[in-house]
């Protein structure tokens, strides 16, 4: 297991995975985690495609939910070799692949309406100011609509998954009204919201939407999933998703 | 004050007002009060409108949110004759009128571009069965889209609204989706959406959306509403709703 310069090799549900993360060029945030643990998996089999995959963080802790086989798509060399030392550390290399290429080129080598879920955690800003743009560029193209939009992630989506497939992704409540816009335009009918409040009393800032390929409109609005307490500790529901516990 | 058939003169918001109500003909549900109490009203001046509107409950607690004029659109003369006898009942003829007439062709009378807020609690259902049909035209007529549909409801609002005025519209999950498009569709971008949850844990069963005449495209999910707590005792935030106070 070798680090790189600022990396650190961190832990991912309380000790049962390892990751690899480094300030400088990318750790993997709480919408991540959420997503990986909102998606609805095939159990036993399947094929499992995550977009935007950064350094590996959803199909790390997709394998714990699912003995299906996971692809990783990230355009960042950087970022897909950090996930493939991770997925190596962690004894994955039979059920998890990186791919590191251009979503909008990738869909011919993993196939078109073959998949069963697609999950993206997409970058969140449209485009980035010229600071933003000079600072850190591993950064910027993890956090901003300069590699691919938002509506490429959900047409590639759309393309790589069979009929009834789902397509999980999560985002900020100010892009919601696109989402829903664009994976309609799409063929995905979104099935299960769920909205993500930092605290009681507060607005959320995070949603996770998953919709089916061809699905007939019908969407439930999951129970609100509140992050932190009023002291600021993760709330009983937080501890159970990021540590599999509640103690 | 006459009162007819089964009808009750019920407390509406603990006793400053008085609502006619009939088990038979038409009773305001928690949405419509939940809607009244949701959006966003101009204090002093201004003209509302309410669509469907029944037997006058939002345009009674409107009443007690703003100075500016309201006007009640209901096509049943049965309800319409219910609510303004509650209007007298409880001396609002100069700020409140009920017009009985078809939403679809009431703009003319209204002015078109001209109002600052529209609120409408629609029919929930699509097409009745036969059975629903045939028992109980007044309730049939309140819950189905038999005289208005849902895009007719938004169509109308969007022609009644000043650029930048406001509608808010309460529905169920599952309209979420055609709720949001055909908003976008006739120029009303969603701003504020707000979920409501009978109780901790369990799934949305109602949305209230508010959306601005050419809005910028920017919604906040405000913070979950909780309706009951585990007892079946209304919750603090709700009893605030209801009576103005947590008593």
């Amino acid at each position: 297991m070798q680090l790189i310069g600022d990396e650190r090799l961190d832990y991912l549900l309380a000790e049962d995975l390892r990751i690899i993360q480094s300030p400088s060029v990318f750790s993997f945030s709480l919408d991540a985690v959420l997503l990986a643990r909102f998606v609805q998996v095939p159990i036993r089999k399947g094929s499992l495609i995550d977009l935007c995959s950064g350094n590996g963080v959803i199909p790390l802790i997709l394998s714990t939910r699912t003995n299906g086989s996971i692809t990783g798509v990230e355009i960042q060399d950087r970022l897909a070799d950090m996930a493939n030392r991770s997925i190596e550390h962690n004894e994955l290399t039979q059920q998890i692949e990186m791919i590191c290429e251009d979503l909008n080129t990738v869909s011919p080598q993993l196939g078109y309406a073959k998949h069963d879920v697609v999950t993206c955690n997409p970058p969140y800003f449209t485009t980035p100011g010229k600071d933003e743009l000079n600072e850190n560029e591993h950064l910027t193209i993890a956090r901003h609509e300069i590699m691919c939009t938002l509506e490429d992630t959900i047409r590639v989506s759309s393309g790589l998954l069979k009929q009834g497939g789902k397509a999980a992704f999560v985002h900020r409540p100010g892009r919601l009204l696109d989402l829903i816009t664009l994976m309609r335009q799409y063929r995905l009918e979104p099935k299960r919201i769920q909205f993500v409040y930092p605290k009681e009393g507060k607005e959320a800032n995070t949603i996770l939407v998953e919709a089916a390929k061809d699905g007939k409109p019908d969407v439930k609005i999951l129970p609100p999933l509140i992050v932190y307490k009023e002291n600021n500790e993760y709330t009983d529901e937080m501890k159970e998703i990021l540590y599999g516990s509640r103690g």
